[in-house]
């Protein structure tokens, strides 16, 4: 049989990558696919050639990308320069085109998604967007597929590496945010700007995605509630081990009775989870089914080739579908477009978590029983509190509490009234706390 | 559209599990599969009406599971009967009749799985079996689909539940293997008989069916090495964790130069490793491939809804692809069946692994160095020795070593050599030792 003919956008990081993948694997990938998948047109503005292994096996590369999604002979777009435009414009058009995609553009789907699949069913292409979330590990097919007997009840995931990587590295070594940043920017794990990874917006982009993926819901990333971890601090990270927890970086979403949670934000979660120990710059999702209970995947969440291992995967998927009814294929968002719910999502306000609180009290009688009645007054009850012994020279000493699950207005109000005290100092440090055990 | 028509053979834990999930979650499965999923006929022998929800929506229950296989209604045949015969028959007799099929049966596929798909491909009905390796885990998919862009290298799984609560009961507690198991017996974690489960065989049913699918192989369960986890002792467990490791019962399939591993036996792993942290009856494959690296897939391996979840998983795939061209579906063994590959399963003794060595020898002088001198000769190089205290009123004192990787060959000679030393006492024990590293 001919091979199936793709058209490639980007030879960046994952774009070589795939160019190498496709080269390297090529035989075992025909074995599977039933035919073999060759790159008949690449577009690129800048790439380095020495570095990019099997680029003598594209057909032709040029530079632009408009003449690649207009090539008659391209049956497959894979775009791979991330960012909105213009591959927005290059993906709508290659829709319109009548050729299938495959994207890794999280940005793109967590935020333009609803109005690309409803073009690509209109015109009856498949989406591929694998390599959209947690780079290699598939957990797109998994939760579209893998588990589509189950009534799903919520996905924690540790899914931005970089994240992930700071906060292993401040807790392996006591060190402080800033100083672990940069050398995560040394090592070529962060980005010069920071901010879309430790602020938690990369990762919001892809929990969006898995909150459709699981609810049946359209795409809705400006209703994600996002907190980074910029403001952790080594103190935490020590607070929390001595407590029996570690704090990562998740991205929570659950159904509940009010709506949808969906939210990005720092995480006290107990140390026996498997999840707890997941260190380094590898990803990893939990998700709860009621019939599978929980199960968990793990991988590298990012890198040319763990990312290029879910572009060619979703290449695969299209090529062994290629013949497949339109309407029987596997939806782009695990529901079929007609029966997406109108489920809320929640105001971060609504919703109920643990919590972990720090804050720097006078160490006089009577400051932590007001303390205490505050939070009681607001319907908030405490399952541990630890006052730690003052630094040298400091008037006032850190004061570590856990609490029980409460709605976030009523701990908004109790922490208000905490800071308004004479007797604390500063803000209330305030932690996210989960168990992740049902 | 009008519902899918299925057929269900057993009506035990999984099928009963089955009959709830379609049940309780028939609209969301309806949402994503595009259509309702109805059991229109089933056959069981003997069930319990009372324990399984969902029964009501059965169309008609026969005991003649034959009949089920003749319905001309029945669109896709669920074998969950397990063994043999007539579940060989059966499969056999519904794919003939242009029936697809989904089983959770991996006794059935690891030894008649060749015969069964070689059928189904000449009558072009598909064949699911997700649910018969490590339940609700979507591994299959995950090695067939998610992971088809890469050269795998290897897999490691703790693939049966019954053996890991074995071995995690004896290492929290210090407890005897015979011990445990009548424990787990009581809990109904294992069965009155338990060869199955720990002598390995079980494991290695899956181990066969995940080697295929990862190296483009036909089905050999009769070339798998196997050995159980009933001669461990509570002694080799305590001093594993002494040195840093944890034993596990795993199967470890892996491609080399010379062909193919394939072996199901207690293995040391460095308890770092997150699959080292799976414990109870939870299962976790780890699967390392060239391009995304190592990966890893947790939950339930068994279990009435866990098992039942990858069942109705497979019931929406061939729902999904009913309209495929059969000769663009996803392959059976995950490569196209005319491109299987013959690489040979090597025997247990050209295998190289690392070794954990215990024995008992006289605390004399020049004993230690005999046996190393013996190893030595073989080739073989020590990593750590240990000598332990010897217990009160014993002449002999235990000897434990961790050797360097090693053809199996050589570490049997060396074994024998020093088990026909007079200051050894009975016989070494020896459990193989894996980095799982890369």
């Amino acid at each position: 049989m001919e091979p199936v003919k793709v058209g490639l956008l980007g030879l960046g990081t994952v774009g070589g990558g795939t160019v190498t993948v496709l080269s390297r694997n090529a035989a075992e990938i025909a074995r599977r696919a039933g035919r073999g998948i060759e790159i008949s047109h690449a577009a690129a503005r800048d790439y380095d050639p020495e570095r990019i292994q099997g680029l003598e096996a594209i057909g032709r590369i040029g530079s632009d990308a408009f003449a690649v999604v207009e090539d008659p002979e391209v049956q497959i777009v894979v775009e791979l320069i991330g960012g909105y435009s213009p591959a927005l414009e290059l993906v709508l058009r290659a829709i319109e085109n009548g050729k299938h995609v495959v994207t890794a553009n999280k940005a793109l789907i967590a935020r333009h998604g609803n109005e690309i699949f409803a073009a690509a069913r209109e015109r009856g292409v498949m989406v591929g967007f694998e390599a959209a979330v947690a780079g290699g590990i598939p957990i797109i097919k998994a939760l579209r597929e893998g588990l589509a007997a189950n009534h799903i009840e919520w996905i924690a995931g540790i899914i931005n590496g970089t994240g992930n990587f700071i906060l292993t590295e401040m807790r392996d070594k006591g060190r402080d945010f800033a100083d672990v940043l940069a050398e995560a920017q040394a090592l070529g794990y962060a980005e010069a700007d920071p901010t879309f990874d430790v602020e938690g917006i990369d990762a919001a982009h892809k929990l969006t995605i898995l909150s459709s993926l699981a609810f049946g819901v359209p795409l809705q990333f400006e209703r994600c509630f996002t907190e980074g971890i910029s403001k952790v601090g080594a103190l935490d990270v020590a607070y929390a081990a001595e407590l029996g927890y570690r704090i990562k970086h998740l991205g929570i979403t659950r159904r509940s009775e009010d709506g949808i949670e969906l939210r990005v934000h720092p995480t006290l979660i107990p140390e026996r989870r498997l999840i707890a120990n997941v260190d380094g710059v590898m990803n990893a999702v939990l998700v709860k089914g009621d019939a599978v209970g929980p199960t968990l995947y793990y991988g590298a969440g990012a890198g040319a080739l763990p990312t290029a291992s879910a572009v060619v995967a979703d290449l695969v998927d299209v090529t062994r579908a290629l013949t497949t009814d339109p309407n029987n294929r596997v939806p782009h968002l695990a529901f079929q477009p007609d029966e997406l719910a109108d489920t809320p999502v929640m105001p971060m306000e609504a919703v109920q978590t643990a919590y972990y609180l720090r804050l720097a009290a006078l160490d006089q009688p009577g400051v932590m029983a007001r303390i205490a009645s505050i939070l009681g007054e607001q319907g908030i009850s405490i399952e541990a509190i630890k006052q730690k012994e003052p630094e040298e020279g400091q008037t006032h000493v850190p004061l570590v509490m856990l609490t029980h699950r409460v709605i976030e207005r009523q701990m908004n109000e109790a922490i208000a009234r905490i800071e308004a005290l004479d007797s604390v100092q500063g803000e209330v440090t305030r932690i996210r706390m989960e168990t992740l055990s049902g």
